[in-house]
């Protein structure tokens, strides 16, 4: 759902990605990976969605917890992984979330 | 696809929502907004994918872009039906993308 992230500013890292053909685990780590960064310090929300194309956004209190998160080893092992068998393509974008506004029925 | 954005800084808006049940022309117009964001000074790119919830990211010059597309008399018009008609909830948030980095097989 929706991450409810604390008053602006805080970090943001947008990944985009388009997928290899077959699952090869994929969804099991990917899973994974989730439970694993919600354990993180500096961990305020994950937003994930796909199609054609996957967005996985994950907002963060500093740029010192992204950096952290990166290497963390088992994260770091996926990453891997993601390039020699899941990724055809990605993009990471580190943003600070300047402002923020939103909406509910 | 995965847009190819120039090189950071340059800024992203994260729409993240979720929908009402039912069409209501949503599909129509999201397709039309697309194309009229793609005619605006700055815009450099936009990513999109919908399952439980919707992430789209459109990528901008400055913030002054990202203000005078807000205000696009069209686009004003479609997001009064969103809060309206289409979205359950949605979340808006303007970001300064300070770096990035990618992978292509």
């Amino acid at each position: 759902m929706i991450a409810e992230t604390p008053k602006a500013p805080y970090y943001a890292v947008i990944f985009s990605s388009t997928r290899t053909s077959g699952d090869n685990s994929y969804n099991e780590t990917a899973s994974l990976m989730e439970e694993l960064a919600k354990k993180q310090k500096g961990f305020l929300g994950v937003e994930s969605a796909r199609n054609e194309i996957g967005i996985t956004v994950s907002y963060w209190e500093s740029l010192e917890d992204i950096q952290h998160w990166k290497q963390q080893v088992d994260h770091a092992k996926a990453r891997a992984k993601g390039e020699s068998e899941w990724y055809q393509q990605f993009k990471v974008r580190i943003c600070k979330v300047e402002r923020d506004y939103g909406f509910e029925k």
